[in-house]
This record gives structure tokens, C-alpha cells and sequence, in this order.
């Protein structure tokens, strides 16, 4: 039986002003990606986030960004390769401790916005940031894009990791996502994500635009919590998995 | 013999700005407390500071304080005691992290600034802060100003701690400060600071201006980085007591 | 005939978060207080609202806080007069910048949160506000806290001014808010809320909860844009003071 | 008689950190570029700032940078063209706003950091920002990198503007700068500069490192405060351009 977990972003709310359905989506997902208060988030929503990530049985990552609130980490940002590893370094650290106090722990870590976006074309990059991570906690599991170079350096370090897939984004023959701008780069319709996740999963492999297959490892599928439809796709996503005899369950560390 | 630490606040540096002298004071102190990120510090910093306390065999302190960089955390803010709770946490845990990647760890905590005044004549300010950092790590050792609420929110929760003197500041019969704005409230001389001092530790009690003796655990000497004579009346104080056979040694976990 | 501005806060919306409804409350309002940047708003933020506020023919008025994103300007904090002097004519020239390149101006000022209920008990504070305010802009309108020492200060400053009541919050003899916490503190009925601010217009004064009046140059009521029933309320007061034979109008320069 | 102005960075303080020796540049210079607040300088600094050049009879410009204080507006940012002209537009009006309150006024605007790097070679970029300003003040003088993108843009706008070149740069052929990491990139003795800026005014030439002259129009000189010989370098260019009969004032509006 294949088994998945279900990620998403959380815990991007900040002082006074909320983001997201967080409540919902922890009824959907096995893995919490929380921000750690340089794109988004505060210490108060990460005791929350934490506490009620816990309550409902999912399992915590840290997601650090940019120091770039008013750009919600989505900028890119030229940092040498020595402030990734601390910036890395510093927001794991605060997640810890934040986990700790919650009665809850970190187990794996995700880059977010655009940090993300520029670790998966660049490995020195991505090398460096993870790199952070480890040195704080070598047992982290970092969460990757699959086939880019995210998974690079994550081989090449040697540490565990499980590899991600985007549930409502279309893929090129090359793994890289379809560009925003065109037609059928982000699938809304709940009807449609639902099924073409479960192929894949069960293929072991990102089904392409052009349907050709590369396979890789889907060890997690990322859910948004934003947008009209997002709450009903990631619903769809989970039974339609379940129903096709996924077993949808949290990665263990 | 008498045993005393010596301590003082450092990494408060922040990006391209650069505050005090690290290096000189860390080869006269035995206790750093270290700029957190949130009204000094910044990840690279607190790198930097880490593994320079780290090489001179100086104990680590986490150095939390509001977060109001402009102000270099000296300005009151009135913030709810689970936001209090919250920001040690965060502060702590990052400091850990740092500190886990520079090889080694954070063994005490000590409150920076205005959210350190506030706590010392606010009970439920102090015990929230400290509740917070117990939270993170129930064996991390608190630095409290001696005979204030600091004092008497450690005793009540228990927990591991050590009561810290000024080394530059005269003291009223009643444990506070005398007001800046006094004459001899300073003390810029550093062939009066040693002295006064070894005095106190010798009684292990503070002398107040008036030479009232109010006993006291003299755990540790806060010695300040910045002022024209800072770094001498450092060292002035570190040979006074050592000449005058106090062990001065950092305190251990 | 008598005459009345409403007014209400804006642009509190930051980066990828959004804040109140805007939109909506501009049909209704005469004076839109635009937040600068330091508690809320942001440079994107700023030129939206300005623009929209022009469009709409409402008032620019520059809505300065304290520097607390996280806070969003609502902790108290110590601040040196000269230190507020300057974050006024900061915020005051920003706001002004943008609404020059919106084609429009900022005719009034107004203080948020904390920084607004300290000047409302502390004199020193609002004459310092207000004088960097007026540093800026001699003929900029400040709009003050009705029998407050907002208004002690404008009158001794000799400024031009305009006197606020709010719209939903009850008052108590010494014309000081009733406490929040107290039953009926707060009114969140929209039927109630007219009938009731179209009295104290009508008389000139404050009504307190007790069914004291206390005369005050009523200008411009304060509507709240965030809660349930908010817009409700703000429509209820808007057409009860049409509907009762007042001139709903800006106040001009 | 040659005319030229000369210009530097000032104001780069932050909260209770220092940077760069303000007050012997002013005897030197005749136009400051003061930071506003997103990569340097607080409103108390700028407040300070823009006293103390009116009194130093210097010319006062806004010099504003991406929001990046850790980084000190020298990281690349990704910036929609909106954005830039916001940030423009909000700095720009809050510089006028305390100027005004200094009773001076800005009479020019530079950009700072990696917001000038990236606009000297990204046209766009350029004309988004100086759009942005000339919204605000249709009469700022926009000074700008000579025979870079920034100067292309400032043609194409039709502005006031002001041609700089750098008084401690060596140039290659094509007009950019010699970079950093070569040997002779950057110009240290004293000695040298003077008379190497002397040899340009009277060109009206950058002469570049080859030999090379590059006709341009030398308004001002940029001078740094930071470094061990800056401030050295700084009187060295004024004594040689007047011994050399050069007439060093300010540029007029």
C-alpha cells in the first residue's frame, strides 16, 4: 500500500492580521510547514500554530524565508551563502524552542517563497541553507522539491529527507512547474487535482503536462490554504488518495 | 575562597553597525550574555559572538529583550505577559540554535534592557519571562539582579539561578539604583570600581552609598563594554579580585 | 442646519495582509485616517488608499503610531518628546509625499492606539506630537479627543483643529471612556448607535452613560471599520444624522 | 572656471548605532545624500542629519534604499516597478517632511546601495524610481551615475538632473567600474585622488583606467565617510580641484 503525507503552510499570520484557515487545513494535512517570523509570523502565532499543530496530531516543520515581512519572503534577496546558513540557523533554533515550550518538537524543515524558489535552481544555495539546518539538528528531515536542486543537495549531503510534489501546479517535461502565466499552470478545479495526484502517487512519478512520466520520489504532496478553492482542493486531494488506497499518513522522523 | 563570575552584554552589533569592544572584554569576563536578534544581534552576529565566546572558554547566555531595535530595547513597552512569555521563548530558542551550530550551548539567560528594568519591580513581568525560558529549557540558569522581584521570581519558581551586582553603580539602602542623575551614582574611576567591589564580594553582601550592608548572593559582576573607561574599569575589577584571593571563575551548570 | 464629519481609520492593511474593508466604509465616511507605515500600512498600501480615498472625495488625513508593527501601534511605550516629535514629522512627510504623488493632500492628523490614548492623559506628550505635526504643516486640521488633553493641547498650540467623539463607546462623567471591559462599554447595536449620536450632535456635547452632558465642539465621529457589525454601524449613524436634518459633510481647511 | 559640487553619504546612523564621521564631512562637502530610514538613518538621525548640513550651508538630498537595514540596502531585492516607485515616493516625502520641520528643504534625491547598482544598469528600474520622485517634486534634481542607465533615464524624463562620478573608482572603457577584487579598483592614497579628479574636471572626461576619456558632464564628486583614509581622500579632492582652480560649490536648484 503506498502511503503519503499531505503538507501546507501555516502559521502566517502576523500580529494583528490573520492568514489562511489554518483550523481546516490541520483536519486535512499530516505535515505543518510553520513560518518562523522573518516572512510571516510572531512568536505568539507560533505558540498557537504549534500548540494546535500538536492538539491535532500533525506533524511540525520550521519554514524559514527572507527577512522580508512587507514582501512576505516572496522577493528575491542576493544573501551571501554564510547569512543563508544563520538565517537558517537562527529561525530553526526559534522554532525549537517554541516547540519545546508547546510540548511539541521539529521534525523537519521546508524553505519558503522565494528562498525556496532560488535553492531549487542552485545548489550552492540550497547546500548552504540546509547546511544550517543540520547543524542544528542533524536529524532533521528536509522537505524538498522534488527533481530540482533541492533534491541535489540533499543527496549530496547525505541527510534524510522526503521529496515533495505541488498538488495544484502543472509540471514541464524538465520537473520544472509550468509557468503561472499560462494556461493550466495552476489547477483550481477540485474535481480535477484530486485524481491526477493519485495517478502520480501511484506511478511513483510527476505525470507532465505532455504526460510523460519522471519518476522520483512523492513522499509528501504541498496543499495551499490560500485562494477560493484551496480548503476544497486539499479536501479532495486526501479521500481521493484515501478511497485509491493510499494510506495517507505523516512521514516519520 | 571566595568564588565569582564575571559577566557583560555583547553581539550588540547589528548588520553594518558595530557596537562595543567583544574582543577585549571576552579575555577579562567568564559570562556572556548575547544580543538575541530583537533590540540587537542579527543571525551573523550572534554567530560571530558565539564562536568567539566559545573559543575564550567564556559561558553563554541568551540576552532577550523587547523587540524595539531603534530603541535598543531600553524603551518600557506594555506587553501582555503571554507575549512576554512568547518572545523569551523565541529569543532563547534561537539563541540555542546559534549556539548548537557555533559547537556549543547556551547555559544562561539574562534579561537586556528595559524589559530587564520593568522586571525588576514587576513580579508577574518576571516570573512570565523566566516561565517562558523554563519552558525551553527547565536547566537553564537565570542571571537575576540581586535583592529586586528578579530575585524573588526565581526563588519562587524554583529553579537554577545567580544573583548578579553592578560593578559601576552605587546603591540605595534599599537594593535599587541610585538615579543616574546623582552625583556618584557612576562609577567612572576604575581605581574605585576594583576595590569597591572586592569589598563587596569579600562581606557577600552590596554596600550601599550610605554603608548600610544588605546580604546577598554575589553570584556574578555585570561589567559594562561601552564608556570611555569601560574596558579598564573591566580590568581593574578582575585584578582587584583575583589580587585580592577571590576565585574568579564562571559559574557552571 | 448642523454639521458633521465621520471619519474612520484606513489603509491598515500590511504587505500580503489585508485589514477592514476599505471599500465599503469610504461610501460612508468623510475623513479617512491613513495609517504611514510605522504600526501598519505600507508605501503599496499608502498609494492604494490615498488613491482610493480621492476617488471617493473623501479627506486625507495622516494617521501616525508608534513604531510596533507586531503591536500594530497599540502597546504603550516611553518614548523621549523629541524622539515623538520626529516620528510624527516622518510619518506626517511620507504621508504627504504620497498623497502629492496620489494628486491629492493630507489636510488633517490624527493619532492611532497607544500613542493616541497616552496624549489623551499626558499634555507634554500631545503638545509634542502635535508641534511636530504642525513642524511639517502650519495649516495642517488635527483632529483631537473631545475634553481631553489632545484638545487642552491643540488650544494651546492654537492651532486649527476639530473635536472627535466616537461612535460606538460609551462615555463617563469626566468624559474619559467607560472601562472595555465593563458591560455597555462597547455598543454593537446598530439601532442604538444612530438614534444616539444624532442627540449628542444635536445638543453639542457628549452624553455620558449616566445622562450627563458635557459640551464639547462635536466635528467628526469616530466610525470603526473592523468588527461584525461595523459597517452597520457606521451606515446607521450616516443615515440617522441625514434622516435627523444634520449636514454630513467634511470639514474643510 | 570649472565648476563641480561634492557630494557624500550621511546620516547612516541607526537607533544607538554610529556610522561615519558626519560632522568633518560636512566642512568638506557641498551636498549630502542623507539616508531615510529603510536601509539607515531613524527620524531622530535625519533630524539631527538635516540640522546639522543646514547649518554647514551644505545642499541636502534624500538618498533612499531598499527596505533591507541588516543588509544596509546592499542585497538585491526583486522589486515590482510599483513598489520601487512607492518606496521612492515614501522616503522622498518623509525626508521633504523633515527637512521642512529643520527649516531646510531637499533639493536633490540619490539612490543608495544596491537599489543605484541595479538601476545603473536596468533602465526600468531607473525611470520607476525617478518617476516615483518627480511625483512628489517635479523640481528635485535627480543626481545619477554619469553614462550609466541612471543617466539614460533621466534624459529620457526630461528632469533636473546632476552627473556624478566617484572620487575613489578606478573606470574601465565602457564606463562602468573597475571591479572590486582587481588590483587599483579602488584608490586608497590620498595622494593620487586629488590630482586624478582634477585631471577629470578640466577633461570634462572620466579618464579611465586605460587611458581612455570618457566625455560626461562632472557635476559633483562622490566622497565616502567610511575607511581608514576617507575622510584624508575627501580634503585631499576639494584642496587639489581649488588649488587647481576649480570653483567647489554647491549646484543650485
Amino acid at each position: 500500500m503506498p502511503q503519503v503525507d499531505l503538507n501546507a503552510d501555516m502559521g502566517e499570520s502576523f500580529g494583528p492580521w490573520k492568514m489562511g484557515d489554518d483550523e481546516s487545513l490541520l483536519k486535512i494535512i499530516t505535515s505543518a510547514n510553520i513560518a518562523c517570523g522573518f516572512h510571516a509570523g510572531d512568536p505568539d502565532v507560533m505558540a498557537q500554530t504549534m500548540a494546535l499543530a500538536a492538539e491535532n496530531g500533525v506533524g511540525i516543520g520550521a519554514h524559514p524565508g527572507f527577512p522580508d515581512l512587507q514582501g512576505f519572503g516572496r522577493r528575491n534577496m542576493k544573501v551571501p551563502h554564510e547569512t543563508l546558513r544563520n538565517l537558517v540557523r537562527y529561525q530553526l533554533g526559534a522554532a525549537r524552542g517554541m516547540a519545546q515550550a508547546a510540548g511539541t518538537r521539529v521534525r523537519h524543515l521546508k524553505l519558503h517563497g522565494a528562498l525556496a524558489n532560488m535553492c531549487s535552481v542552485d545548489l550552492d544555495m540550497a547546500r548552504a541553507c540546509y547546511q544550517g539546518a543540520l547543524d542544528v539538528d542533524p536529524d532533521i528531515i528536509v522537505m524538498v522539491l522534488a527533481v530540482t536542486k533541492q533534491e541535489e543537495a540533499v543527496r549530496e549531503l547525505g541527510c534524510k529527507w522526503v521529496g515533495e510534489i505541488f498538488a495544484d501546479r502543472a509540471y514541464n517535461d524538465d520537473g520544472t512547474l509550468v509557468d503561472r502565466a499560462l494556461p493550466g499552470a495552476v489547477i483550481h478545479d477540485p474535481e480535477l487535482a484530486g485524481p491526477r495526484i493519485l495517478n502520480m502517487v501511484r506511478e511513483g512519478a510527476i505525470i507532465t503536462e505532455r504526460g510523460k512520466l519522471l519518476e522520483t520520489s512523492i513522499d509528501t504532496i504541498c496543499l495551499h490554504g490560500d485562494g477560493p478553492t484551496a480548503v476544497q482542493i486539499a479536501r479532495s486531494v486526501r479521500s481521493c488518495l484515501i478511497e485509491g488506497g493510499v494510506d495517507v499518513t505523516k512521514f516519520e522522523r
